[in-house]
């Protein structure tokens, strides 16, 4: 028999509330028309609150004086479901096997959302209440870098005021083993566009006396690495912060992560920045990172084209103390003076984030360590992340909160690929955290 | 009015005749027939040949002692229409604007193929019978590379004995200008793919620890050229015959084609291997072009992804005397010493054709410019062609035959590109050709 609340999670995850494209605007706000409908019916007061964007959910219990205030964040947007023909069930139709379920958003971020949601919604049936003043901010562009979050916070100071934010969007180091995240690599993303000739042209009849975009492009790229993997950006390594002892020690103890990084990925063999170990690349290292490449014939067989014009989508994942804006400054300045002959290039800036490290032996990163032993036992693995979650940076300039990252997605969850998945047993986990959390909290 | 013979070739062009596609393959099949009914109407007997891929059409009229045999070769099969968002007008339905008749297929080569027909048509009208006996050989395969042609040259050996072939697929060097080919490019195809983790994966989860495959093709792709667009494959140049004294000072007479060049191509700058003219670069040297990359994610917006897999396009132009075989194999051994770390590789070779070279002062050779004065008046430009008709090579070779490229194609009728097209009035030249070149021959 499903758990108490699972059903819901499956409603949410059929909205494709894919950010990223404008073709399915009408499907995120859906998937937020849906929720509020939700934290209503929990008896929380809710609104969606328009922004150029998609909306944000804001939803609250009684404020009560004298009581902390925690906000809790999710996202209620995916990540776009393309390469659709690896999937080995629908993207959007939510599929139970071997105890996960299949589902673009199931671990990013909907099972995470809606396991905190069931919490909650356990609670106040049981006590009418929570122990804290509680406020719920979902929204839909986190996928897109959030875009108008930062605005909306400024413009809501006050209905947002908290003494701490709590997420659940990161992930556990293994099945079972609490993990508390201190650390996120910030973003910075970047697309190039070569042109050459106006049109496709014969690649016989042409080929030889003009530059080929196609080319070009791949040359570009190629400047930006050198064969060992180092950043070859002149600027890009400044204010890098280096990593600390007590957190070579505490990663090392985690064990050797080379064996399940391969496995988790299938690499023929890891490869990346000579002198760290593979988890200190991932949590405490930027790289340049080529998520797509494009030009010329692209269908089945040979074209013998020059094609006019070629693509690359860069993003950058940074550490403290780098600043996006700047990265993305040195790298424009990188590829225009990088640029092939004969060609003519357009860069044009994508989202930012920053990277963001609070201190775990805080009062609050303690209070939320030991909500982790309620729920998984004594043992707590204190870590960084590679991913990014930019408005955690917002929160902190803002509210002036921290943010407390306690993530329920297990390293083979397949968030941004196909035939992503959440375990049933964490979103059951997930549902006494935000119950334990809160009551570490009050 | 439309000029005789212009509807039949309305009609052809409508058939989307794309031999690369597998899915066009009845429609291949189609164009074939239509054809064979058309050679039938005019009083030839012919026959449609089966091979492992598309149809061979053959045709002829009575064979008579004593008279010169004439092999005419034309191909029926057309590239791909891809991007079809660029076309003017649709890809597969003839426009007529300007004079010019818009289609894929319309210069290359199908409005040639009819202006032949259209020749033959009004000479067998009129005499029952051409100056010569006659061998129509039209194909399908043309466009990738006429795999199945040269089997069937050696299998009919006997029907197709000829002493001399006429093709019209090449170009003018501009409108009025009788143009005679005597040498045409060879090409060697390839296609190479990088292969990392086994799925899709989130770019700030992993990035940093393993290799990324798009990366990598970008890096491979690289180290195919210099920065001044030299090849930098070990052997590559192994065996390129100089260019005559004769032939550059021929070329030279044609007029300074820089201007010309940057007009019909709209690219920003000439660019190419230094120490030659660019008609030099495009006639008689060869060249390594990426026709296609493509890995990672390709929609709209931001996508912070390692894909999975990447590939690059190569096509080589060959130049008198590189062998395709031995290229494709310098090739491979080049991407294979110059992979980057942490991905696999595999190649395919793909299509290959030799290049191809004539002398143009033979008994064949003068009698083919006395039939481009008679239609086009006395100035006959003497050229060499970058694109490439491997099928030439395979007349030399099994029916010990020389070809005679009298092609009908403008500089700016974009073969192989969006709005490809035709002048009626090169249709109208080509059927006075098809009758000057039977009776100069006769």
């Amino acid at each position: 028999m499903n758990p108490p609340g699972l059903d819901h999670l499956l409603t949410c995850l059929r909205f494709p509330s894919v950010s990223t494209d404008s073709t399915r605007r009408t499907d995120v706000r859906a998937c937020a028309e849906w929720l509020l409908s939700k934290v209503r019916e929990m008896g929380l007061t809710g609104e969606l609150h328009e922004t150029p964007g998609h909306p944000v959910l804001v939803a609250q219990n009684k404020r009560i004086a004298g009581r902390r205030t925690v906000l809790l964040y999710a996202h209620y947007d995916v990540q776009p479901a393309e390469p659709l023909g690896e999937w080995k069930s629908p993207a959007f139709e939510p599929t139970i096997h071997d105890g996960r379920i299949f589902c673009r958003g199931a671990t990013d971020n909907k099972g995470q959302l809606m396991a905190h949601m069931q919490g909650l919604a356990e609670t106040l049936e049981q006590h009418a209440d929570v122990p804290v003043n509680l406020t719920l901010l979902f929204e839909g562009e986190e996928e897109i870098g959030s875009p108008n979050l930062k605005p909306f916070l400024e413009q809501h100071r006050e209905l947002l005021k908290c003494d701490v934010v709590a997420i659940s969007d990161t992930g556990m180091v293994a099945p079972g083993v609490g993990t508390f995240t201190y650390g996120l690599r910030g973003i910075a993303c970047m697309e190039a566009k070569i042109y050459g000739p106006a049109i496709d042209l014969h690649s016989g009849i042409f080929g030889g006396a003009i530059a080929n975009p196609v080319t070009a492009i791949a040359r570009l790229t190629a400047t930006l690495h050198d064969a060992e993997g180092r950043v070859m950006i002149d600027g890009f390594y400044d204010g890098v912060r280096p990593i600390a002892d007590w957190e070579r020690k505490a990663w090392a103890e985690l064990g050797d992560g080379d064996a399940e990084m391969l496995a988790l990925t299938g690499s023929p063999a890891l490869f990346g920045e000579p002198g760290y170990t593979e988890r200190e690349r991932r949590w405490a290292r930027p790289t340049a990172e080529v998520n797509g490449i494009g030009g010329g014939y692209q269908g089945e067989g040979s074209k013998t084209v020059i094609g006019r014009e070629a693509f690359v989508k860069l993003s950058f994942r940074l550490v403290p103390d780098q600043h996006p804006a700047l990265v993305l400054q040195h790298a424009a300045a990188h590829l225009h003076a990088h640029l092939p002959k004969g060609v003519r290039l357009e860069v044009t800036p994508g989202h930012t984030g920053m990277p963001y490290l609070m201190d775990p032996h805080s009062v609050l990163g303690t209070a939320a360590q030991r909500a982790l032993k309620k729920v998984f036992g004594e043992k707590t693995a204190l870590i960084r992340e590679g991913g990014s979650i930019p408005i955690v940076q917002a929160f902190k300039d803002v509210l002036n909160a921290d943010t407390l990252l306690l993530g329920l997605a297990l390293p083979d969850c397949q968030a941004h690929a196909p035939n992503e998945n959440f375990p049933i047993e964490n979103f059951v986990a997930g549902v006494r955290l935000n119950q334990a959390l809160l009551a570490e909290l009050a």
